[in-house]
């Protein structure tokens, strides 16, 4: 429910608006919004009861309104003005660069991630990406290094400067990752991992949230709310692929979600060209086009030889292919933008 | 990989064999198999980079066989007899009548679940299932009486006997809920939520997985394979209908699997048609081919006021529906296994 | 639009009833309804723009209703009373045992039809499927035998008395089948072929129509509707599995369409468990799931010899096979009644 | 199968080898491919039985190759430099600019096509599309104008100097249409009606083959090798969305698909965003996205007042947003063909 206040609106009816509001149990945010200079409200939880009469006829109340879509605080109707998440000097959202996170699938080594960290920074990423936790869908294979490869990644951090981002798969590891890394990142498996998502709800750090692979938009927009809802507004939304009838490429790019994205939720968009496709010759054609799309960022799975790889191979690029894309992306960018 | 070795070997030999696969950081399983009383042995891990003469050169040894499924644990070829999983005097699997779990969608008052359990054991039910903790889509909603359900659900189960089923979500609440319950079930969003899964296989109460809707059955029997990776050898598959193009009921029910199944694992198959109709008419005509199909059991909301009820209130069955149900069961079981 | 004319309408209201409707450029029809012995007339055509208060209030009009579905004229709205299909003596619908209709996928010559014909007879198949013109996804590959083929059914059907279906996959062939066939067949890619629905509109022999493998429920019943629109009112709706992720068979059986056909439509629904699995090991799993949801009948690929087919080998099953599945249903039909 | 001659080979050996496999019944294309000076020739039909040793042991054979993939003729192993198709003096296809296709979806009246060919002309289209016959789900809608249409395209051709497509949805209809169009279209739901496709194969103009909603790529080229194998080379592939759970637009927009024929197929590709997308506001940010990923050619529903149309409004853009499309493409085609 939104609650639009009367221009000039007096403390003490202001005070007394957000106490009603309060004592059916609910939460009150006060909104960003374009309409000059009024005060909007925003109110969390379950209003489905409540009537909007008895709030409009408070004193200091203009107008009281429901959020019609199931999701409500990443929605655009909640919340009008585009979110930009700035981690470590980069800003990602509307009207700034496209922004490259680049890096291997797991860290293996500290000479592996180390080499990849100054490479894919050569080429123009500015995040660094690797996975110490990763997630294995049979039992007895390779699942990342753990603490250990947190540590390699600080240390790549230290010497390039890149901020980090890895994956955090439960809500026991939330405290000890966030120690080393600067974006939270969610697999698609763990998209509706609610006692995960509450736990990064409670952290101070951006969360990367992927989309689950048969999830509608508007329940990929219901766990980025859960995760606003528990008091963490720097939520980035990722599509990387959705599971459809066509088994030819990994998964089926989405890229058509891009422009239902943009118009429905007010988060930055990224696009994960790697998981899509899961072969490294169709990553560049898929990446040229979400730029072209006007994503906010991609995600890149990078690598000096991919064919020693421990997980992934198929699908990481060279850092020489990252260099054009970004290339593409600065030529085309102006061209995205001039017509948005 | 599968190691057959020779009738009558020695202990001296055995010994040696199991030493050598474990030099590898390979676990060994003693199988029943229904060749006869040659001694089967299945080798757990990652054994694509080791060569089976190595092994089959040792005294003792028959012959080795790589499993050509990407599951192991959960398939036929690793364990060729049905498992059969008993659950406070219960048996679910080939060869007994099928088992009806049945309750509410969540428990919600003491009053509630005693007099839903009563109803559905005088139908037929012979376990109670009923929510504690609820998995909500969008923040805000009633999420479960989280272990005052538990208490609530114990009481149940001590008045009428019925061993109960419900879901665990987490990882840290597997220790509580496993002091209340008799099978955890792991819902579909859950499915690779691996933090979760290894702590199940940990326990020593039965698991009712819940395929992912969009899972192959190659990856849902991948998570079972983590499950008795881990010790559980006690899982139950439960099919409750996937993501297809066709969203005119809530899920597709995913029926056809159920022959798959039965030919690739060796585990007992449960069916939910209430998540996958969503809609209380469809239930009886969706449990009633599955029944035909040969499934092991099926997990089916029952209410007494399904009006009443605070979430999935629709989709929700009468206790005599239940009762017609479990009568159809018993009049054709003769004919599902004559055939069969 | 639905017009239900008041009890004892005069002869004169009537007709100028039929007038005002026909000046509209609609068809009219009347309708067999439960409603005691009320007259209820369908209105055929685009009523979108009609208003039912112009017919309300003309003199012998009880009451008028719109069709709310998009689809009308197999829809139960439009038409209550369950429709049965009468070919060759045989009754195909509510209230009469499941029909069989077997045979093998192509027909490859004379004395191949006739044994298949004489042999699924012996185990209770009352129709004799075979195919005369093939649809093949890639050129260059066996079409079937065409008219030859046709001419080798028709034997089969003097020596048998088993009346024929066959597939028709041009409006241009539709005259010549006809002479041959008793019911033409659509397969499912086929099943938006306007020209061709419309010519099998205008045909006296009924249609059985196949799901497309994308089709939603609404676009199927819109194409029955098509048949019928051209005059042709016996339609069977077959369903023959449909396009998802899961790729493991060769399509995914819509076992979970039956109670919504039932519900929503008054046309017989056939089940095909041959193109659905795609491996004969499968099919008389999903044949007993369709039997116990209680389709009016099944259409089953079966062959003696099912290696030595030019097409479809892998999904054809033995006569002895067929055998059990109409003692199944003969076995279990009382149950799945009753419960009805 | 593939069939490289030696360097040289002499009239009497050549005239033998082409006479070895007419004789078992296949046709012989000579192929333009890349290496160098030697004549390589493809076999059509079913080779599935020959032995490759029978013709690799001739007078005057080099090589002999099978085709891996199910279709050949569409295949860029059988075919290896990329096919422009040439219509009213504009080339599409690699190498030649993004050529953009719009119109109306129904001709309606001549005033009103005669008015959206000028205005998109002036946009920078550089060919009229405009349905004459439209597939309609349900009867009972508005069906084209049909031969009437045609002639409308017609004038509008000659004062606009614009080609026309058009769409066909009936064999019978081929020859009286052909006498209109440049381009003849098949619509998604007429990819398989292969009668259609065998007429098209005579036929002397280029065909559009829309993508099945549930097609896989190799069905689709499956159906391109029908029309091809009928003699019928000028074959343009478009991809306009396809069936999948996500149903927020009216298709999914299959642009991952782009990548993957591209590698498989020497047809040119054309994306049709508006059907894909089914709502305006998205279309320009998926042509944008094809642009990007390299098409050969876009088809877009454009009307100068979509709100009067018949048909399709909700997916028609306007001429100036057509404009910004047509310099958007102009602007970065460079860029994108200096990396592919």
């Amino acid at each position: 429910m939104l609650i639009k206040c009367e221009e000039g609106i007096n403390d003490e009816n202001y005070a007394r608006l957000i106490q009603e509001v309060e004592k059916h149990g609910l939460k009150v945010d006060k909104l960003s919004r374009l309409e000059g200079i009024s005060i909007w409200l925003g109110v969390r939880g379950d209003c489905t009861k409540l009537s909007t009469q008895e709030f409009s006829k408070l004193p200091g109340v203009e107008d009281v309104q429901r959020v019609s879509s199931k999701f409500k605080l990443s929605g655009r109707q909640y919340h009008q003005v585009s979110t930009v998440v700035e981690v470590g000097g980069v800003k990602i959202g509307e009207g700034h660069p496209t922004v490259f996170m680049a890096g291997p699938c797991a860290v293996e080594s500290e000479e592996q991630i180390m080499r990849i960290a100054k490479e894919v920074k050569d080429q123009g990423a500015v995040i660094l990406r690797g996975g110490a936790w990763k997630p294995r869908t049979y039992p007895g294979h390779f699942e990342g290094l753990k603490e250990e490869g947190l540590v390699y990644l600080a240390k790549a951090k230290r010497e390039t400067g890149l901020p980090i981002i890895t994956e955090v798969m439960s809500s026991r590891e939330v405290e000890l990752i966030g120690r080393y890394t600067d974006i939270f990142q969610v697999g698609a498996r763990n998209m509706q991992n609610y006692d995960l998502l509450d736990e990064l709800g409670k952290a101070s750090k951006p969360v990367l949230l992927k989309r689950g692979t048969d999830a509608d938009i508007d329940v990929f927009l219901g766990a980025a709310d859960r995760i606003i809802d528990g008091g963490n507004k720097n939520v980035l939304l990722c599509l990387r692929g959705i599971t459809t009838f066509d088994r030819s490429q990994r998964y089926t790019a989405d890229l058509y979600a891009i422009p239902d994205l943009k118009r429905k939720s007010h988060l930055p968009i990224i696009f994960d060209p790697s998981h899509a496709a899961g072969r490294r010759d169709y990553v560049p054609s898929l990446a040229r086009m979400a730029i072209a799309g006007g994503v906010d960022g991609l995600i890149i799975e990078t690598h000096y030889c991919p064919s020693e790889a421990l997980c992934d191979g198929a699908q990481m690029i060279l850092p020489k292919d990252l260099g054009e894309l970004v290339q593409f992306a600065r030529n085309i960018e102006k061209e995205v933008r001039r017509i948005k």
